[in-house]
């Protein structure tokens, strides 16, 4: 092993006791001060119901909230965009999510919901607004989509250097809306030469292999071999893949997309899978909420 | 000489007379259709002038319209931000445009005046919404910017192959809300492997002789060396460098940002400054506007 093991779970630790301990300052000149988190579940997905219940969990042990607003699966596009308009005028919600895949009987077009957010309560940086000014680099007024959040976070904390990322080269694998798309845009906007790719590319392995920084969000069970890692070579790999449990009363085991024993043998730095990036998003949720209900509550340096 | 021209002029010429024997189309069936630009100029730069005057010309020239709304440069903030609602909430404008840079006494946010035009009738793709949807591969829902449109236009019109880029390495230099950013957006969406580069990019001349597909946009003339060019690479040059006469009565010279003496011997296909990506950011911006007006006055496929 050449790699230094960069641990998700407890940078997410660290994320999320720093804001408990702001919160708490916080309360001191302003004792009504709250972070409150709506989450939107349609119907009762129980992998769903296992997110939703560790986002409540997390926001309550540092002294913020979850909300979970529970529909019902029979729910209508309407019905649901009246939730969110509703959610965007109560003021005591900071933050709103949508939990997805939506588990509707109904046609809904999530993207649509998504969008009718309020820019101002967005904390998973996906509305179209915040998706723009992200692309424009306009950092200030914007916030970072979760999951790449996270990696930008865990490739500063494990280098030790806020400014790491200048100058250096990024390749990103995948370019979804949640994922790849952001995470490219993020690290552009710290100065990395970024190079996104994706099914549509040719020779992916020789652009991992120019690689300083690697980040992996294309959900293909050890995609990634341990030859297409630079020496040296950060690794981030937000990949999930399960495999179904083949005996009763086992657990079913997670897969990152990179090949991590060979990888590890490589890299400079890589994040395991689980207990990588997977915790960190939800740690930089319940920070966003934060940072949003500072600028509104407090009105805090956002110049909308 | 290796390279084959691209002559933006012909190709403008040829976007622009597409436009005009489609609005007479629509006119057949629509016999009140019109495809109304508005430019809204604050105060009275010369070279803003003739811009201006070039873009009503064009537009007229095939039936559309162009309407100049010119404003003191003593005008504020706020009455800027209520001429634009007003152009949003009038019937007969299709498109609407800010000119840059404002020659304006105050000190007004353009970004904030831009992102107040009705998504419908942004024909720049500069609003905060289009970036978003462009930058989530939103392709059918957006506006492109016009000269990132044109770059597109120009590579599927020289190879004549409109998925010629699906698979290519593209190279961006630059990243201004402009050009450079949209157009890494759009050649992606378009399923190239995108390189963004900008000024603190380290090794720019080994990106650049990666690409299958050079898109130049920063602003310095001749940069970009013979050397840099990738053998048979389309190059497609964004840069408008004006040298001053230096005597009286010569006109001035315009220069891209790649040394074209030298980039012809190597690429493939090559465009001219002046005469190659300038004229087609006039004929987009015109197209975009008559896509506007169809998607408005006839509710042509764009479901918002
Ligand atoms: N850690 C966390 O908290 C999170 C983890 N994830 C995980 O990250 C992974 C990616 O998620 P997400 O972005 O939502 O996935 P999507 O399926 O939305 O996107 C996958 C992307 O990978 C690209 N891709 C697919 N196959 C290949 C291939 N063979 N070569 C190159 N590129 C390929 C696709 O390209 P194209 O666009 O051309 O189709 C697409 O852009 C999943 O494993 C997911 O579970 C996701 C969200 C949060
Ligand atoms: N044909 C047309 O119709 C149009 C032409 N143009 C022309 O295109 C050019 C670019 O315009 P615009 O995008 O608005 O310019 P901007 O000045 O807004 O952006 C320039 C970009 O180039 C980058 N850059 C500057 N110097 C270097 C360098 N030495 N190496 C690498 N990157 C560098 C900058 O990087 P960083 O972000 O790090 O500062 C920045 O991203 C200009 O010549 C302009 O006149 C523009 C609009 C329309």
């Amino acid at each position: 092993m050449v790699a230094e093991l960069i641990s998700g779970l407890e940078y997410s630790k660290k994320v999320l006791t720093d804001v408990g301990i702001h919160i708490a300052e916080t309360r001191k000149s302003h004792p009504n001060f709250n972070s409150v988190l709506a989450i939107v579940q349609v119907g009762n997905r129980s992998d769903s119901n296992v997110y939703v219940g560790a986002k409540i969990k997390k926001a309550k042990e540092i002294g913020a909230e979850g909300r979970l607003i529970k529909l019902p699966s029979s729910i209508t596009q309407g019905d649901l965009e009246r939730e969110i308009k509703a959610l965007n005028l109560d003021n005591e919600i900071d933050g709103i999510i949508i939990q997805l895949p939506l588990d509707c009987n109904n046609n809904i077009d999530a993207d649509h919901v998504i969008d009718m957010i309020d820019p101002l309560k967005d904390v998973d940086g996906l509305t179209r607004m915040n998706a723009g000014r992200l692309m424009r680099g306009e950092l200030q007024r914007t916030i970072f989509p979760c999951t790449p959040f996270g990696c930008l976070y865990l490739v500063q904390q494990a280098t030790g250097d806020k400014n790491y990322v200048a100058g250096k080269e990024v390749v990103v694998l995948g370019r979804s809306k949640i994922v790849g798309a952001p995470a490219a845009q993020l690290f552009l906007w710290h100065h990395a030469t970024v190079t996104i790719c994706h099914s549509k590319t040719k020779n992916i392995k020789e652009k991992c292999l120019q690689a300083d920084i690697l980040i992996v969000a294309i959900g293909k069970k050890h995609f990634v071999k341990g030859d297409w890692i630079k020496p040296g070579a950060v690794v981030i790999d937000c990949g999930i893949n399960v495999d179904e449990p083949t005996e009763e009363g086992k657990k079913s085991k997670l897969h990152g997309d990179v090949d991590f024993e060979a990888a590890k043998e490589v890299a400079g730095f890589i994040t395991p899978v689980p207990g990588g990036v997977g915790p960190m998003t939800v740690a930089m949720l319940i920070r966003n909420t934060f940072e949003q209900a500072k600028r509104r509550r407090l009105h805090h340096e956002f110049d909308e």
